[in-house]
């Protein structure tokens, strides 16, 4: 008999193996694919994925827009698609993130990229795929085979193996906090800046396995409505890893403490003060390399509020591993 | 005595008038605005914005994209106003949204995307504003004074009024709709391509002002693990205008019906036989501009389940008009 999560807490344990694993044999061709890219000097990088990808995407956003300069933005794949769009794309990067290169959306949106003038690069975890051939430059995510259906390993594809495993380890304190967030019906997630796309990819994850509604908003957009939401009984997590994201949160952190609302903080040392119950982010990475690691310790929250449920997350109502979109 | 909704219901209604008044008095401006941007060809366009002026933007990055074929994003005010990015907006056009032209961090945006090279437009709905002095240009939506804190008016700030007039009369409808949502605690909207926008404008209504958990999903990430999430007792709302948009959400209709989940459809001919319960877009406008009229029967919506669950949306918890955000 394979216990309910089997599949999920195996691949999410993988995670410091692979990011090891880019380390050791994925630097070449990502030294290469960057020189390839700074020959054709893009002046724009547009990103396009769905579901998981599109969360690491919007993490890279946040990289090319601090650490590049360069505007970016997500496109939506479905005006090049579906309405025909041919926008001009001369001096634009852009980037197909998908775990299976198989998605057919994104396959074309790949294709029509290019004869719109785009440099194209694909980043999967599928080397033989379509979208692999479609695309100019291709990158390995180096996951190996991903079998659970709620993916984990592909998110984290780069840095920082041994600050992933610290957290790969806390998978006993989720348990706990997942047995906190038992009969909760609606959980409210929120981070800045980097920690954004960590707290949208963490609600994917609870949706997708324990059914939760849960719902991710930047710290700045939840002062916008969303925060009359928000009584006694509807339960925040706030990811809050040290530096500049940090600082931008603490009006947020200040507003739900004086709202007396159920604050639990995955953060450093400045903002635990504001917690209800508080998890320490004990890793010194800087904060740009926080998202890589800072995801874990949800994947298992995630997997855990499933199986404390009694769902196997392993198995999704209604899900298969490969979505076809058209 | 005021009767709670009072604002909100006055103001909705006033939409009509608005688009009218555009129409009427803004169209001068607007084709000096356009000028304007065409002297300076443009590559690029960013949009920056907060809440239910986010959304208005995540419709207008839809015609961008489609009508002007030019590659858009969203922008992460934090990377230039938190994280200190300075990127190279030499033809970029940055085009800020706020209502009240307060708003700290956009008024910064602004400012900082001049000094990087960016073509500047502020959209408010106050022409003495700090947002509309820190721009190089500026677009009045002619809203007029917006007293409610759940903002309807300054959202359909442009044209179509007599189809906006007969979907302001469907107020009773969604009397009765609310009643049939009165006691969900959750609610899943989907809609595709320019009516996504639509969905997660009304998911923003729904939370601050009935409070309940609604998350909005692009039909095509609805497939990709949300779905799991919805049961026969999780309630989906679907927004599908006739047009490519119905075509491209129809086997997420087809996926929902057979799933058996409770599908209620805004919906032309093509979509409503997959509805739990239907209502018909009567207007034959094209379907991009049916966003500015959609959402008006769904403001209903969130104003009359606020007052159906005793809550009184002219006041939401925790909400001031102007939110200041750093």
């Amino acid at each position: 008999v394979i216990k309910p999560g089997h599949l999920m807490q195996s691949e999410i344990g993988e995670q410091p193996e692979v990011l090891q694993r880019i380390i050791d044999s994925g630097l070449d061709d990502i030294r290469a694919v960057a020189a390839a890219i700074r020959e054709r000097s893009p002046r724009f990088v547009l990103f396009a994925a769905r579901g998981t990808s599109d969360h690491a995407c919007l993490y890279a956003k946040y990289l090319v827009e601090i650490v590049l300069g360069l505007p970016a933005g997500l496109v939506s794949p479905s005006t090049m698609t579906s309405y025909g769009s041919r926008p001009d794309l001369r001096d634009v990067l852009v980037v197909v993130v998908s775990q299976s290169g198989g998605s057919p959306d994104l396959i074309e949106t790949a294709t029509t990229a290019r004869a719109c003038g785009a440099i194209v690069l694909a980043v999967t975890n599928a080397p033989n795929s379509p979208l692999a051939a479609a695309a100019d430059l291709h990158l390995d995510v180096h996951a190996g085979v991903e079998h659970a259906v709620a993916a984990t390993k592909s998110y984290t594809g780069f840095a920082v193996p041994a600050a992933a495993a610290v957290q790969v380890e806390r998978k006993s304190e989720m348990v706990e906090l997942a047995q906190r967030y038992r009969f909760a019906d609606r959980l409210i997630l929120t981070g800045r800046g980097y920690s954004y796309p960590t707290v949208r990819e963490a609600a994917l994850k609870l949706m997708e396995t324990s059914y939760v509604a849960a719902l991710a908003f930047s710290g700045a957009d939840l002062m916008h409505g969303p925060l009359a939401m928000i009584d006694q009984n509807s339960p925040v997590l706030a990811v809050v890893p040290e530096g500049i994201g940090a600082v931008a949160m603490r009006p947020v952190l200040e507003r739900l403490q004086s709202g007396l609302a159920d604050l639990t903080i995955f953060g450093g040392a400045s903002s635990l003060p504001f917690a209800t119950s508080g998890f320490r982010i004990e890793h010194e990475l800087p904060e740009d390399l926080s998202p890589l690691v800072d995801i874990i310790a949800l994947q298992h929250l995630a997997c855990e509020m499933a199986i404390a449920r009694g769902f196997d997350p392993d198995a999704p109502r209604g899900l298969l591993k490969v979505t076809q979109t058209w």
